[in-house]
């Protein structure tokens, strides 16, 4: 009973390793394709959770290999977020700029808005000239675009034109079509379900 | 010519104005019928990017907020990352383990992997059971438990057993499906487009 047993997890941890194999060469080959080294855009957009929480992942995840970063927050500001107070205790690594003032549908006034999306975007700017940054994360510019509060070809024309090694990530729903063109990196955020959905209040640490 | 256009502009920053306050009737309504409070399951899975990083951000989150978090990562772990680095700064603030050996078809052990994942589970389960941990991240479970290196039941079993307030944040891809039923919110990354297809290496600060 125990040799049969042993058997055929023998025979498991085979076929197991078999397929290992044949993965390793795939994946090893892919790489080994892929040697072009220059600053990507980064799209999170979709109407699931996730989106702002990975650009900051990135923004951590580049600060730990001692890069610096910048961040502007185009719509959310209200409140001050978790990873706000977090971030703005590393000012020498982390550039952190709020240029909203909420949600939209809670300011109710269309032209001052577009003047602070204008602001933002000229703050977001200066970062695109300055080749000390290694990373940029635009928080919500997605939404600026969506609404038009700011111009799709002039944002494109900024992000061509930053230091080629630079990487820039733009989180925010309906990322426009132009703007997903120019990316090289896109990830629809699909929600599955949410805890909001089933009577549970947005928390700290979790939403804000 | 300005007076028409003018007029124009009124109109649209009205029906703007009109639109908004409409959507804010309806966001304060769903806010104020969700009150309760307690600590959530948020899966990210997906063959899209973002999981992780999400992950990672949404534990920059519960620091900002001064909350304790721990991490173990369940698969990754050949290269220390970007993240892995940041976070160890702060040993205080975030318990950061790293059980993987790198991914699976580099190692090509399969008894071998799943006494890591159960080592990482253990290391996991008494993160679940001390109530001073307001956020944990679970990274890569997902993987360990599609390979079958975990027992699904015991691993939900250990969640539903966690304090009541602390949040949980699991990544990988390929959720199972019990998991899935048993979170509160879940979203799929659905890759659009992915700078590697381009020919593009995997980059420190965005990868890795």
């Amino acid at each position: 009973m125990s040799d049969i047993t042993n058997t055929e997890e023998d025979g498991r941890d085979e076929r197991h390793k078999a397929r290992m194999v044949r993965k390793k060469e795939v994946v090893d080959a892919k790489i080994a394709s892929a040697q072009a080294e220059r600053g990507v855009i980064v799209i999170t957009t979709g109407n699931g959770k996730g989106k702002s929480s990975s650009g900051f992942g990135m923004v951590v995840r580049a600060m730990g290999h001692g890069m610096r970063t910048g961040v502007v927050q185009f719509i959310k500001g209200a409140i001050p977020s978790g990873e706000e107070m977090f971030l703005q205790r590393f000012p020498d690594q982390c550039a952190f700029h709020v240029m909203g003032e909420g949600y939209t549908w809670e300011t109710q006034d269309r032209a001052r808005d577009v003047a602070k999306a204008e602001a933002a975007w000229e703050v977001a700017r200066q970062m695109l000239r300055d080749p000390s940054i290694g990373l940029v994360l635009f928080d919500e510019l997605n939404i600026a675009l969506k609404l038009h509060y700011l111009d799709v070809d002039t944002v494109i024309a900024d992000l061509r034109a930053r230091p080629a090694m630079q990487h820039v990530v733009i989180t925010g729903r309906g990322a426009p079509p132009a703007l997903v063109e120019a990316a090289d990196t896109v990830t629809d955020m699909t929600p599955v379900k949410h805890a909001f959905q089933q009577g549970i209040k947005a928390q700290r640490g979790v939403e804000m």
